[in-house]
C-alpha cells in the first residue's frame, strides 16, 4: 500500500488530494496544512480503502512516506518547506518521490530539486494548469520539469489528479513551460480583446468579427474556448460578467513570475511586459482583481463595464 | 457568357486573373494594368473556352463588363481607378458588379463604395488572405464586406479564386476584419517569438516548449501551423532561412492600415503598436524587410541570425 | 504699409491677429474665416493706425497683400486654402511672403511650399507652441521650416506674435521639429506621472520627490514648470483640476501626426506610440478629452480622480 | 577623533573612502572587502592626519567605530552584511551611525533600517547618483531615507563625499526616490533618442534639434547635458562611441530594482518596463553592456553603429 503526505491543502490542493482519495486506490495520506479547517475537509473525505491522516508538522506529514505532494502559494513557501529546519529533506526517507505542483519561480524550483538530488531523491517540479475547475474534475494539465525515471515513478499519481502530463524537461523546466505558455496566454488574450475592440469600434459584430479570426491566421486558444467579448460564447466567463474562471491577480502574478524569469536570463519580453502592465491598469481602474482575466476586454471597450 | 474586366495583375492578381481563365467556365475578360508585360502574362493563359484580351486603359477594360475585379497596392489606387475621370464608375454598365480584392483603409473602402451605390451598382471589399502562394493555387480566403445581394452575385467567381469566403458586414466591414485579423497575427507571432525565445534562453527545447503550448492555453496559428524556431516545423518558413511567405514589408504595411484605422475610431490598440514597433525594429536591425514575418524570432533570439 | 492676408481666426489665429493689430505697426489687415462671427472679433480691434477689414473669401483676404498668414486645424484645410481653385496660390502676388502656423503633417507641408516655389512665393512653415495662452500674450514660439531669406522677411511679423523663433531647416522642418518635440513631451510628461506615481505608491510624498528628480537626473520639462501631480506646483493645471492648459485631444492630435510622420520615414517610435496608447486609454476610461494632457497622472494614480 | 570603519572598497566605494581621508579631517578608518588589493588602494593613500587599516572582517572593521558606510552591489549583500552572524549589527557599538550608499530594494532597506532601529542604532539608506566619476571627485548625490536626526548625524561625512544631499523621506525612502529617477532618466533619454532618431530621418540636423527641443517643452536632462546623438555635444559619452559613463548593464540592473517595487506596490509602469526591454533588445544587437547608456541612440539610428 502506497503513502502519500500531502502540504498544501488550499484552492486547488484540497481538490487534488480529495481526488486522489476518490480513486480507491487504497492510497494512505498523511496531510498538512496550516489551517486546520483544511485538513478536516480531507479527512472527512477518507473511503472505505483509503486512510487519510491530519498531521501536526511537516516532519510527521512526510515520516515514512513513499511519496510527498505539495501544493504551495509560492516560492518562499516551497523553499521554507523543503529546506527549513524540520522541512520535507529533513524528514524523507531514502526512497521518497518528491513532486511539487507549486507554480514558482525556475531558480527555486532548481535550488530545491538539487538540495533534494544531493540526498539521492527524485523531485519534480510539475507546476498545473486547469484552474480550481480542473483540480476538482481531475483534469488538471501537469507541465513536468524531472528526470524522465522520476516522471515515470511519478505518472500514476499525476494521471489521477489530471488529464494530461507534459515532460518539459530537467529540473525547473516545468515552471519556465508554465511561465512561458501563460505569458503568451496573457499576450493573446489581451491581444484578441484588442482587435475585437478595435473591430467593434469599426462597425463589426463581434460574434462575426471572432467566427473570421478563428478560422484564419489570427486563430488562438482565446478565440476557440474562451472568447473574452460578452455575449460571443456561451458558458466563457465573458457570458456570466467574469465571474469565475482564472482570477486577473492571478494572471498577474504568474506574469511576475515570467518577468522575474526574463530578467535571470537578461531575455527581452517587451509584449509580456506591456501586457502585464496593461493588467495592472484594468486591475486599478477597473477594480479587476477579483474578475476572470478574459475582463482585459473592458480596457479596450470601456462602455460594456456600465451594462 | 459573362465578361471579365480584371484591373491589377501584379504578384496576386495576375495569379488570380489566370485562375478565372483556368476554371474553362467560359469567361471573357479584359484585363488592364500599366505594365504591359503583365498583360501578356495573362493573356498568354488563353483557353480554348476563354479569351481574354488586354486593353489600354480602363475605360476599355470595364465598358459592357458584367463584372470588374481588381487588385490594387493601396487606397489611392482605388480612389483613382475607381473615381478618378477616366474610370471605373464613369464606365461601368448599369447593372455591373464590382469587386475590390485590394487590401486598403475601410475609410477609402467605405467611400468608394458609397460612391458606386450612388450610381445603384453593387460593389464588395473583399481582401483575401493567404498570399501569393493562395492566389498561385486558388485557396485564398476572401473576407467580404458587402449587402448579401452583393456577395451572392460575386461568390462564383471568388469560389474560383479562392477556398474560404467569410461575410464580415457591409461595405468596408471586409478590410476593418482582415486588418483586426494580421493586427492579431502580428501581436501571437511575436509573442510566440517571445515565448519561445524565454523558454530557450532558460534551458528549454523549442520543439518541446512549442508542442506544450500548442495543446495548452497558449495555443495559436503560429504555433499549429507556422511556427516562427528554426527547425521546429519542417515546411514553415523558419526551416528555410525566412525566404518566402508573409513578407515583413506586407505585415509591416497591414499594421500601418490598424494604426490607422484605430486612429480614425480613436481606439486603444497598444499591443498591436508594439508589434508593430517591434516589426520596425527588426526591419532596421536584421535588414530583414524582404524576409518571412516569422523572422521576428530573431529580434528575440539574435544568435540564431548567425548560423 | 504693409498689408496682411490673415486666414483663419480660430482658438489661436484670433489672437494672433490681434496682436498684429495691437502692434500699432500700422499694418492693413485684411481677414477670412468660414465663422463670420470670428472675423468680427478682430475687426472691432481695429485701432488708430491699423486698418482691418473682413472679407468673403480666400481671394479676397489675399489679393494684393504683402504678407499671407495662416491658422488652420489639419493637413486638409491647409492643402485646401493654398492648392485648391481660389485658394492663395492663385491669388498671390508675386512678391507675396506665405506663412503658414498650422500645425500639420510635413508631407503636406512640403507639397504646399513646393508648390508655391513653383509660382516664385517664399513660404514658411512655422507651426508654435505655447498654446492659446501664448498666443494671447504674443509670446508664442515659433518653429520654422523655410529658406533662410524666407526667415528674415517673415521674422517682423512672427517678433510680434511670439517671444521665440527657431530656423529648423528648410520646408518641412518645422513642422518635423513640432512634431519630435510633442511626441518627447508626451513621452516625458507620462514617465513623469508614472514615476510620481510609483513613487507615491511607495510611501513618497509627490512634492519632495518631484523635488529630488528635478535637481537630478530626472529633470525635465515637466517636472520644472508642468507638474502633473495635484498640489506640488501652483498655478500647474494639476492643481485646478486640470482644468484649461493643453487638451489631451489636442496632444493625441499631434501624437497622430507623429505616427504618421515615422510611418513616412519606417522610423520605429515604441514609446511615442506607447504613450499615445496609453492617452487613448486614459482619454476613453477617464472621460479626459477636454481636460490638460497632464491629467495622465490619473492614470497612474486612479484615487485622484475621486477628490 | 571620528572613528568610520568602510565596507566595500569597489569602483565607487574605493573613491568614496579616499575622499574621506583626503579631507584631512583627523578620521581614522577601518577598512574591509573580500578583496585584499581594494583595501590596499585606500590605505595607501593615508596621510599625516588619518590613519587608514585594512581589516579582515567585518566585526573587526565594525567594532568600535563611530560611523559605518557601505557600498555594496545588491540587497543579498548589504543584507548579508548586516543581518548576517558576525555582521555589522552583531558588533556595532550603541551610538555607532550606519550609512548604506549601496542601491537596492526599498524591501531589503527598510528590512535591515528595522533591525538596526531595534538595536537603538540610526541608519541611513543613502544611494548616490553621479556613478564612478562623481565618486572620484566628491560631487556624489545623495538621496537619503533616515529619521531627520539620523540624517543630520551624517550629514558632515555626506558632504565630504558628495555636493548634494537630498532627504527622500524615512528609510526606503531614499532607494525609492533613486528609483524612481533612474526609471525617469530611462524613459526620458531613450524618449529623447527616439525623438532625435525620428527627426533625422525626416531630414533635421541632431543639433538644431535638440537645440529647440531643449528650450522648449521637450527640455530634458538628456538634452541639457547628456545629449545622446553623436557630435552634437562634445564631452558627452555620445562623442566618445559611448565608451565610459552610465554602463547599460548598470541601467539595466537600476531597471529591473524599478520592475520589483512597481511589483511589490503592483503599480503600473508601462513606459518603465517598455524601456527597460528596448535596453534588453539593445544590449543583445548591439553588444552593448558595457556602453554607455545614451547608446540606446543606435537602436533607433542603427546606421551610427557602422561609423
Amino acid at each position: 500500500m502506497t503513502s502519500i503526505g500531502f502540504i498544501g491543502l488550499g484552492n486547488m490542493g484540497g481538490h487534488m488530494a480529495r481526488n486522489l482519495l476518490a480513486a480507491d486506490a487504497g492510497y494512505q495520506m498523511r496531510v498538512f496544512d496550516v489551517v486546520e479547517s483544511l485538513m478536516e475537509s480531507v479527512t472527512s473525505a477518507s473511503t472505505s480503502t483509503t486512510m487519510v491522516t491530519a498531521t501536526q508538522s511537516i516532519a510527521d506529514a512526510v515520516a515514512g512516506v513513499d511519496v510527498v505532494i505539495s501544493m504551495l502559494p509560492a516560492g518562499k513557501h516551497v523553499k521554507e518547506v523543503y529546506l527549513g529546519a524540520g522541512g520535507v529533506l529533513d524528514n524523507a526517507g531514502v526512497d521518497t518521490l518528491l513532486i511539487d505542483c507549486s507554480t514558482i519561480d525556475p531558480t527555486t524550483a532548481r535550488e530545491v530539486s538539487a538540495a533534494a538530488k544531493d540526498k539521492g531523491l527524485d523531485m519534480l517540479d510539475a507546476p498545473v494548469s486547469g484552474g480550481t475547475a480542473g483540480a476538482e474534475s481531475g483534469t488538471l494539465t501537469f507541465i513536468v520539469g524531472a528526470d524522465p525515471q522520476g516522471l515515470e515513478r511519478a505518472r500514476p499519481y499525476l494521471e489521477v489528479m489530471g488529464a494530461n502530463v507534459f515532460h518539459a524537461g530537467s529540473s525547473g523546466a516545468g515552471q519556465v513551460a508554465k511561465i512561458c505558455n501563460n505569458m503568451l496566454l496573457a499576450v493573446h488574450m489581451a491581444g484578441t480583446a484588442e482587435a475585437l475592440g478595435l473591430g467593434v469600434e469599426n462597425g463589426l459584430d463581434p460574434a462575426t468579427l471572432s467566427e473570421i479570426m478563428k478560422q484564419s491566421s489570427g486563430g488562438n486558444w482565446s478565440l476557440n474556448v474562451y472568447n473574452p467579448y460578452p455575449g460571443v460564447m456561451q458558458g466563457a466567463p465573458a457570458s456570466r460578467a467574469y465571474q469565475g474562471g482564472f482570477l486577473v491577480d492571478l494572471m498577474t502574478k504568474d506574469l511576475d513570475l515570467a518577468m522575474a524569469t526574463a530578467e535571470g536570463s537578461r531575455s527581452s519580453v517587451p509584449l509580456g511586459a506591456l501586457a502585464k502592465n496593461l493588467y495592472r491598469i484594468h486591475q486599478q481602474h477597473n477594480d479587476a482583481g477579483r474578475l476572470d482575466f478574459s475582463s482585459i476586454q473592458w480596457l479596450y471597450s470601456p462602455d460594456l463595464k456600465e451594462r
